[in-house]
């Protein structure tokens, strides 16, 4: 039986544009677990894990809005509740899916650390923006209030930035390769995984998010699996995308991707860090297709998608 | 190899009179994880739930302060926010205690939905207080906004009620004892649960909260626990307590702590849910320990707290 690590981006599941209730996501989260549910249906063992930025993002205002009367809680916890949330959403949508097709198999979140490295360069240069804009002055108050590094993005005003390190190891791999093996559908390393550091023989949380496709490679590789799906808006993965000389990508290596990338391809925060992941994981002998939900089915019989090995 | 099912309360990981940040109930966590680690080292599987009132109070203000801008999470995904924070923490916690001892267990927390049912009479008359006080014109304009119920709390102002039906299944059971089975220490039904409704295949949260002592007595019963462990600031039950007669339980059956709580000698909301719990799992053939965490061991051994069977 063959397993597959699945990644959906957070803003699958809250769309630009869209109001972000929790119902609004949910029906969204619905259309997701129909792909997923097929998969499963067809035999395939499946671990999913998810972004979280817009949903984080809701969660960092509401810690600025409550500080005054509620101690706000750290990076770290809020993407230990954005697991939370995301991973309810997500377990009540594709069992009630299963249960429709008549699968009785229980689905289960797993609240997720992921180590990352203390010494990892990010730490002396936080580039990662999170949470909401604000306007220059906004920005300098909060900053003083509250320590935390603010940014000029893109014109559009000022965001707080993060490190974003590289993730080295998924710390609750044992368990979720038990939870797999008892045939679990397991959900995990939510958001790229709440990032900590090891100090001893402890664990301490860091106020920085990881990227959720690199964290995803790395789930792959620790739970060994047979493919990692990564799922976007685009149905696979273009070189001069939505420029004149625009091509689909179909398959390719690790090496020429490697150097698609260093030729600027691809969007950095957009496809970059999921080719990136695709590179990674094929290093260490995984096959990655990156494809829109739609096309999911085709793509796994090789009909649709960019698949990297 | 016994299982346990230890429930702790969520104030004592968040005192009265504490500030309240993530630090601060990390420190009460790694205190109780001491305790927990010691019964793991004997071989004891262990199985951890905890309530969540301080914890989802502060959510519940965060959602408030920040309606205006950001869509404020319904009450079930709240508890499902609380169970990411605070599983993260008593993860944590855990972890680093056992890597002390040499033991290498893994540690996950479920994301954990709890069903009751929707014809539960607690839903035609909501009474468990929730959140912060607020004045009687504060109260009614957010009763207004949001269309919650408010209630006059023992002259200390108005409080939101809610509906606290009771627990009838722990969804995810299969998973939790799939992982006990392989080994995993899984901490579970956070808060009691996130409640949901079955309607048809479907499960649909509700705006309610489960008491987490009556949910931890139907997840003792649906994991095939050994014995109920229910930790609390006192070492043991008491009847009259801190009156005149106070006499210490050392070992009761369920028809006695029932006539007992017909009496009136255990508090609603702090003693009598415990009681009644113990009696629950009672009642399918189960053991239940109340005692405070330092009596914990000595209870084991029968010399301290409550056994009721």
């Amino acid at each position: 039986m063959k397993t597959l690590v699945i990644a959906l981006g957070g803003n699958m599941l809250l769309r630009k544009g869209e109001s972000g209730t929790f119902d609004a996501q949910l029906e969204n989260a619905k259309r997701t677990a129909k792909r997923i549910a097929g998969l499963i249906e067809r035999g395939y063992r499946v671990v999913i894990t998810h972004g979280n930025g817009p949903q984080v993002g809701n969660i960092l205002i509401q810690q600025e809005k409550g500080r005054d009367e509620v101690p706000a809680m750290p990076l770290d916890v809020c993407v230990a509740e954005s697991q939370g949330e995301i991973g309810y959403m997500l377990q009540r949508a594709l069992r009630a899916e299963l249960i429709k097709r008549g699968i009785k198999r229980p689905v289960a979140t797993i609240v997720t650390q992921v180590r990352v490295d203390e010494n990892d360069a990010a730490f002396k240069n936080p580039t990662k923006p999170i949470g909401p804009f604000y306007s220059k002055q906004e920005a300098a108050k909060l900053s003083k209030k509250t320590g935390a590094l603010f940014k000029e993005d893109a014109g559009r005003g000022y965001r707080r930035v993060v490190p974003s390190p590289k993730p080295r190891e998924i710390v609750e791999k044992d368990a979720v390769r038990r939870m797999i093996k008892g045939g679990v559908i397991v959900i995990a390393s939510g958001g790229g995984g709440i990032p900590v550091v090891k100090r001893g023989n402890r664990f301490r949380g860091v106020e920085a998010v990881i990227d959720k496709d690199l964290a995803a490679a790395v789930l792959a590789e620790d739970v060994d699996a047979d493919m990692l799906i990564i799922l976007t808006d685009v149905k696979a993965v273009f070189l001069d995308y939505r420029g004149k000389c625009e091509i689909e990508l179909r398959k390719t290596t690790p090496e020429d991707a490697s150097r698609y990338m260093k030729e600027g391809h691809f969007a950095p925060g957009s496809m970059g860090p999921k080719v990136q992941a695709a590179i990674d994981f094929a290093l260490k002998g995984g096959r990655t297709i990156i494809t829109s939900p739609r096309y999911l089915e085709k793509a796994l019989k090789g009909d649709a998608g960019t698949l990297i090995e």
